[in-house]
Parts: structure tokens; sequence; C-alpha cells
């Protein structure tokens, strides 16, 4: 790789700009007006969930998107607060400050500075590939349970009930229950409402702003009706300018007891914007570079903590926004931080009469899409395993605590990987008719098989974990043949690597065998493993003779009409190694 | 199953004194005999080891072996004090208590309790997959570390110098340095004497008790020569009768204390058990159960407890002399019990003069064995990796711990093990010749390949750590392919599996290629993913008619020249659940 091209690799956006035209600015124009106009009720709503004053959310939608668009791979993702990570920045600092005040504040733009340091390290160090310890139905569970906490975390302001703000879904429900007779009509019929109304806007234009438009209305409606002063709590004075470049002051003791969120919410970010950067990528017609992703995403919340930005990821919603407005480049991204920069400068003042009721409703909303209740029914009809996996995440999330329930998916879901490879599927093979079709004799009854031959076929790697169940099995169907058998044919195909466990069991199951009288041959190998089988020295000890394309022509060979020399091209062991 | 075949399971003796010959008690009394005459030295030597007066390895040597001769599968098992097992006590419990005091020998009567406990808890719960978490090259790392260790631990008591107790070869080694002008003559003779002794004794003839015989030698000579009056420490006062029955008393705050321990010592009797069980139950042609293994092995450990025995496992070596010796059942082990039960009631008195030093000896020759650099020279002509584990997994138990060195094993086996299947092994394949042969392109380059058709096998179970490389791999190919790619064929046969992210990638994937105009066929899938194929509704979805029994056959139908009438049997996706 030349100079020029490792630049381009780690800052993408110089190989955009190069051929950067005026259609590509009309569109990221578009797109760029049309997502800056929808966050900023958003990044406010994911503030306010965070336990962060309105601005905070403001403050995070310009920085990061600004870096972002320099540094990351996708042309569409758009980088800002969101629900998942507002929620787990309120879970993990709620224990050691109080919601809204100087410290709280401190401890979220200490973690939005941790997740950058820990997201660049992982994506330098090129861990990328950790995005696949988290399979889909530990994510569903995880989210939908999410999404249920958020929404009754947004009952008090919406219904205006000064419940106590708690992440347990019964200490919610309980307190509503006591507390039904303190709900405010004013703020209930505002926030009701509001829900209502995004949701009918957008299933009659989808392309409207529908939750700024809410704002706007209900701004309109408190200021005229003076109800900030009949008990609608509103947002208030909302300091102007932009925020300005500060280094956090923390203790090193601060960092250690935020590590764990630290690390969850650097995962989940990364999780959260990969899925979404790889979905929109595909569709397009390019590709992303999972580290490099990291990379990006870990400057955007590290340069954004320098800012007063708490912790960001790439946002479902406002990408398929970005996406759907006709977004090119990241200058799109670059557009929409202008509009917030130009919000936070000069419009403020306009928001003094919002009512946090509509945040809740905004958020509420953009949580139903979180639940996944279509991957459940899904689930229940074609895998009641990794549903069982799904609730067991959706019930730790909900009643254990959010930073733990993803850890026991994660735990239960590796767990389960390795239980279930110490255990795989064999089958004896039989022929069907004439043909030479061979199938398992238990699903193919019919299957012709012969008294001093077995095949057998494992469906698996040979390691640590399944020497044993392979050894097993076949030694049952060895015994179930009894003293017929001659003949032992394994069928390899399937068996996608071997480790040292693996060849130790075999060359053990070889000695046992002679001793026996009973010959083994191995067909079908893949190239790995037949390179090991060499090296380990398991093709000397069998006898090359004994190896085979596949487990017909051994078959042949076992009944005598089978000649090497017409095998094509001629076999020998010692090709293995091409 | 009925009453009296259920009562046989889980006391298998029951079974084999069904049938009880002459002929078995011939055999059963050799062995026992010997393997008790055997146990003697070892099981006072163990106990030293573990940080014990000698006597408690002669506890440790009656109840345990009597249990598991009634509850084990294996005939052979010769079950008491290990060495594994005594370093094991000595160094999860030197840090609560210092050797050889009452409160040591309390906790460690305790740890047997609690391995009892837990090691019967994982039978009942059928967990004894359990053993196939640690791998061959894992084990080799922790035993040949633990030996070092263990010899190391023994230069005191050999030499005659006053080392401290210590499990850090490099403290013993310095404490050695600068104390070498203590090390005590006559000891050394002894020691260095005993251990060569023994090793002679054993070339020249295999049969004879060499431990026992250096034993009464020395003790004669210490006698004789007044060597205890002249700096040669020996054993002193045994007390003379049976362990009596008796609770061990303890706080709760002790088994908290002691939990690693004992969750390592479960894990590790269990393993080095069943791999000496197996070996010796292959050999005889009869099969152990590892789950009632786990339910005899502990209630050994749980009896012994009551009888002042300290944590127990099935030895190496005894158990290859009691096969050796002619054993047929448990009776042997009932003998050997008895053996030592004469010893305590009535012999103590005569190991009074037996030198610590030849204790010592005995201990670093039983040792040498567990030391295993054949394995290391196999790993590093055949599997570097497996290697790499075995070094981190042996330098971790030498410089870290004990028990964090087989913790760090079996996690980063774990680790590697999810980790090499998120990147699995594919290919494209091209036809060998005219032959019904296809191969991997990359390895067979004269394979010919058609400009239309990518034949694609992806060489693993398809699930949620490697959909995205699955993905990835496939979309590369795809590209490289360009515009004429008209068929993809999925040569499913090494698919074992897929789970319902794998589901979600397959579903996504065909309707992706159906916006593309590509046809996706799919051949050779085994039967479990058939049906999951078929639940799932991507049978449904990619149409009937593009499933295949083998991609020779999709070709065929490709190239317009396949009846499938002519499939033997005719081939229906509706069949998928048979």
């Amino acid at each position: 790789m030349n100079n020029k091209s490792a630049l381009y690799r780690y800052i993408p956006f110089l190989d955009w700009i190069r051929s950067y035209s005026g259609d590509d600015l009309r569109g990221d124009a578009n797109a760029g007006l049309t997502v800056g106009i929808m966050l900023i009720p958003q990044g406010m709503a994911y503030a306010v969930l965070a336990g962060l004053p309105p601005v905070y959310g403001l403050y995070a939608s310009i920085v990061p998107l600004i870096i972002y668009a320099l540094l990351g791979t996708s042309r569409h993702l758009a980088v800002g607060p969101v629900a998942l990570i507002s929620l787990l920045v309120l879970a993990g600092i709620s224990d050691f400050a109080e919601a809204g005040t100087e410290r709280f504040i401190q401890l979220a733009i200490l973690t939005a500075l941790g997740v950058g340091v820990v997201q660049l390290l992982m994506g330098l160090l090129r861990m990328g590939f950790m995005v696949n310890f988290l399979s889909h139905p530990i994510l569903a569970g995880f989210t939908s349970a999410a999404a249920l906490i958020i929404a009754a975390s947004q009952i008090r302001n919406l219904l205006g009930v000064p419940l106590p703000r708690s992440n347990q879904l019964l200490e919610i429900g309980l307190a509503l229950f006591n507390q039904i007779g303190d709900i405010h009509l004013f703020t209930t019929i505002i926030g009701i409402g509001s829900i209502v109304a995004i949701i009918l806007i957008r299933r009659w234009k989808s392309t409207l702003p529908a939750s700024l438009i809410v704002v706007i209305i209900t701004i309109l409606i408190t200021y005229l009706f003076d109800l900030h002063n009949r008990g609608l709590t509103v947002v208030g004075d909302i300091p102007r300018g932009l925020p300005s470049f500060s280094l956090v002051g923390f203790e090193i003791t601060d960092l250690q007891m935020l590590l764990p969120t630290i690390l969850v919410i650097s995962l989940i970010s990364y999780i959260e914007s990969v899925a979404v950067a790889k979905a929109i990528a595909n569709k397009r017609g390019y590709r992303i570079d999972p580290n490099q992703e990291l990379v990006a995403l870990g400057s955007a919340n590290l340069g954004g903590a320098f800012f007063q930005a708490y912790p960001t990821a790439g946002g479902f919603s406002r990408t398929a926004v970005n996406d759907q407005a006709n977004a090119r480049t990241g200058i799109a991204s670059v557009i929409s931080a202008g509009v917030i920069a130009l919000t936070v400068l000069f419009l403020t003042p306009l928001f003094y009469y919002l009512p946090n009721a509509v945040l809740a409703a905004i958020i509420i909303v953009a949580v139903f899409g979180l639940f996944d209740n279509e991957e459940i029914v899904h689930l229940w009809k074609t895998d009641r395993r990794d549903l069982f996996m799904l609730m067991i995440t959706f019930f730790a999330t909900l009643f254990i605590g959010i930073e733990e329930g993803i850890a026991v998916g994660v735990i239960i879901s590796l767990i389960m990987v390795i239980y279930s490879s110490t255990q795989p599927h064999s089958a004896e093979l039989g022929q069907l008719g004439s043909s030479s079709n061979f199938r398992n004799i238990n699903r193919y009854p019919e299957a012709r098989i012969e008294e001093d031959v077995l095949i057998f076929r494992f469906d698996s790697s040979l390691y640590f974990a399944n020497v044993e169940h392979f050894r097993d099995s076949l030694q049952a169907l060895i015994e179930k043949k009894g003293a017929t058998l001659k003949v032992i044919i394994l069928d390899a195909s399937a068996i996608n690597s071997i480790d040292s466990t693996g060849i130790h069991m075999l060359k053990k199951l070889v000695k046992d065998l002679n001793e026996r009288e009973i010959s083994l041959y191995i067909a079908s190998a893949i190239g790995p493993v037949r390179d090991k089988l060499k090296t380990a020295g398991i093709i000397e000890l069998m006898g090359q003779e004994n190896f085979f394309f596949d487990f017909i022509n051994a078959l042949a060979y076992h009944h005598g009409d089978f000649d090497r020399k017409n095998e094509s091209p001629p076999y020998s062991p010692l090709q293995t190694n091409r």
C-alpha cells in the first residue's frame, strides 16, 4: 500500500472529497438539513433520558458528527445521541451521582472519554471481530427489555407524576399505582397527545419532521395558554453558545468505578453502529471496514468528550432518514452538525416553553421500534433454544440490571456454543438405491448398508471439546455392527478442522482398530484437514493407500473394483499441502 | 428401566457381585495387596506434600476407596491421595493456615467435604460433559508446571535445607542458592540415594514394590546408625488406630474462602480420574459412565471427609498397577483399603524412623512422569497454536499461581474456540477434469470453473459468530466473478448446524440475490440443517426446485441436463423431516 492509499484508508473523507460533485452536495445538503432538524428534539429528549440537561444532547450532536464524517467508512451513518446508550449512561452513573447534577454531567462526559479510548484501542488492536460475539437473539432480548425500561422511565415526565427515577419496572409500576391520583391533567393531555400526533403525522407523510412539528405546536400552545404556570413542567432556560473546549477533571477512582459502564457502552455503541452501517452499505453497494469503524467511533467519542458531549453511536432511525434523503457522503453529517450549532448559538431561547412531556413522548415513540416481538414469534416457530436465550437476556436485563443483562446474554451464548459443540451430530451412512447418494440411515431407513462396512460421518470440527463424543459415537456403532465389521470409512467432509487433542485421539483410534483387525479409511477430508493429518504423521501411520478423495472410491476400493490410476487427478497424500 | 437395573446403575458393585467368581477373587486379592502395599509410602508422602501429617495420607486411603468401589463404574480405578490434588490442597489452604497445624488439617478435610458436595451435585445435574472443556495441551501445560513445582517444594526435605515453604520456583531457587552451605549430608545421601534406588529397582523388576523396599531399608539404616540423632529428620510418632467418624467443624466464611480451591480440585480430581478410568476401560472393553463417576468420586470425597480424609482422586500409576496385577472389580480396592486399615491399626510404630527425605524422594520420582516434554515436541511439529496455549498455561501456573494457571488455560482455550469459529475456512470449488471431484480452486489451480456459476463451500456451522464472515467471503467472491454471474451453488455439506442469526442472514441473502437476478441453489445440506431451513421458511422463500441432493445435480440442473425424476429417491424438500 502506498502512502496515499494508506491515508485514504485511515481518513476515508479525503478519498470521497476528491470526486465530490454538485449532485453529491445537493443530496448531502437535503439529507443533512433533514437529519439536523430531526436531531434538535431527539438530541434534547435523549439527553433527558440519560439524566442530563437537554442542551447536552445538542452538544453531543456537533463535534462527534464532524469527527465521524472525517474518519468513518460509512457514508450514511448518522452518529449522535441514541436511546440505548442514553439509558446505559443513566443506569451506569446514577449509582454514583444524582441525575442532572454537576457531578453527574462530569461523569457522563468522562464516560464518553473512556468509551473513546476503549473503542480507539480496540480498533487499533483490530478487535472488530468482537462484534460477532453478540448473537441476534441476545441483542433482541436486550433491546426489547431496554425499550420497556426506557418507556417506563418516561412515565413520570409523560404524566407529570413525581415517580422516583428507577430502572426497575416493578418499582415504577407500584409507585404509579400509589400515586395515580397525582397524575397531572394538562401534562398527560400534552404527553399522550404528542405520542398520537407524532404517529399520525408519520403515517400521513413520512417525510415530515413529525417530532419537530409537535415540538413547535406544543411550545406555542404552552406559551399561549400559559400552561407552564399551571403545573406543566417545561425545559426552561437553555444556555446559549457552542460547547467550549475543556478537559473534564477526574480522579483515577472515577474511571475505575465507571469501567464496567464504559466497557458495555463501548461494545453496544459499536455493535449498534456497525449493524446499521452494514445494512445501508450492503444496500448501496459499498463496504465498511469494521476496525476503521471502531477507530472512527472512538475518535468521535474521545473528541466529543473535549466539547462536553456524552457517549454517542450511530442511530438506527436517523441513519435510515439520512439515506432516504439522499445522503452521499459524510458531508451530510457535517451539515447536520451545522444545523445543531446554529441552534445552540441562536435558537435555544425558543425552547423555553417546550414541555418535558413532549420530550418523553418523542422517546417513547422512538423506542417502540426497539421492542422486537416479531423475533420472538419467529424463534418460537424455528429455534426454541435461541428463544430461550432471548428470554433469559430479556428477563435478566429487566429484573437484574441493564449491564448485567447483556453480560448474562453474552456468557450464556458462549457457553451454549461450547456445550453444543461437545455433542455434535454424527451418522452412519447407507446407499440410496444404486445411486451415488449416501445418507443417514436413521433418516432414510431404506438406505442399504453392508455387514462388513461402517460409513461414519461426523458433523463437526474435531477438537478437544468433542473428541470424547467422537470416540463414544463410533464405539457404539462398532459394537452395534459386531464381529462382522472389517472396514470403517470415515466421511470427513464435515470435519472442518482438527486440533492436537483430535490428533491424539485419531492416533489412538488407528492403533486400537489395528489390534482388532479393522481397517480405517478416511475419505473426503478438506485441504486444511489433510495438511494437518499429514504433518501429524497420521497418514504415515495409516498408510497412504487408505486415503480417498471420497467414500465412494473408498467403498469401491474395499470391493476390489477401484483403480487408483483412474482417479483424476491421480491422488496422492503427498499432494495434500498443495 | 426396572427398579433392579436402576439399582445396578447407581450401585454398579451390586451388578458385579452377582457373578463374582473364585478367579475374580484371586485377581482382586493379588491386585489389592499390591496396590495397598504401594499406598503405604505413597499415601504418607502425598500427605506431606499436601502439608499434612503423614497419617492423613493413610486415612485418605481407607474410606474413599471403599465408597468408590461400591459406586464407581470403573472396575480398575485406584482412588486415593494423588500428587496433583495434594499440591492443590497445599496451594489453596496455605494462604489461610500454616501447613501441619490443626487449623490446616481442619481446612483440608473441609475441602474434601466441599469437593464431595460439588462433585455429587455435578453428577446429579449430569454435568459430566464439563470434562470436555479442558484440552490436552492445557492439561499438559498445567501438569508439567505442577510437576516442577512439586519437585521444587520437596527439595527442603530431600536435602535437609530449611527452605521456606513456597510455590514459587524463583523463591525456592534463590533460597537454595543462599543456603547452599546448610545442606545436610546424611539427609542428602538418603534422599538422592532413595531416588536412585527406586528407579533402579523399577528398571530391574517392575513388579517389585520399589518404594516400600526403599522405605524398609532406610528405616533400618536410620535405626541402626542412629541417624535421627545426627540431624536426619524422621517421621516420628504416628498415631495408631482407624480414623474415627467425626464432623469437621467450620464457619460459613471458611467455605467461602475455600470455594475457588474446592471448585478447581473438584474439576481436576474428576478429569484426572475419568481420563485414567477411560483409558483402562477402552483397553479392557467395558464402558464407564462419566456422570456416575462424578457421583462416585463425590461420594468418596464426601464420605471420606467424615473419616478425616483429605481430597482424593483416581491415581494414574496405582490404577495401572492395579490393572497389571489382574484386578477384576472394586473388591481389589476394598482389599487395598484393608491393607491400609491394618497398617494404621498395628504397623505405624514401625515408621517412626522413616526419614522425611525418603518421602520426598518418592514424591519426586512419582512426578517425573507428569512432565510432558513429548507433547511439547509433538505440538512444535504439528500445531503451534496448541503449543502456544500449552506454554501460556505452563508459565501462568509456574509464575502466577496454580489455580490461576488452570483458569487461564481454560479461558484462553474457550476464547480461541470462539475466535477461530468467527473466521472459518471457505472455498470456491472447481471441477477436476471431467470427474465428479470438485475441489478448492486455490489448492487445485487446474480445477475448471464456469463464468456464470460460483460453487461456494463454507466449512463451519453457520451461527451468530460467523454469519458476517459468511456474508463477507461470499460477497468478495461475487465481486470477483463480476456481472457474468448467474448462479451461486452453496455446497452446504460442511454446514453442520444453523442458528437463528444464520437463518436471518440467509433470508436476507436470498432477497438481495433475487434483486440482483442471481439464483441461489443449496446442495448437500445434512438432515438437521434441511429441517431447520424448512421450518424457518427458507425452502419456501427460495423455491423447492432450488434444493439438491448434491451440487453435481445442481450444476446439471443449471446446464439443463438434469431430470429430477431420475433422482433416486425422488427428492422433495417435504421429505426433509424424515
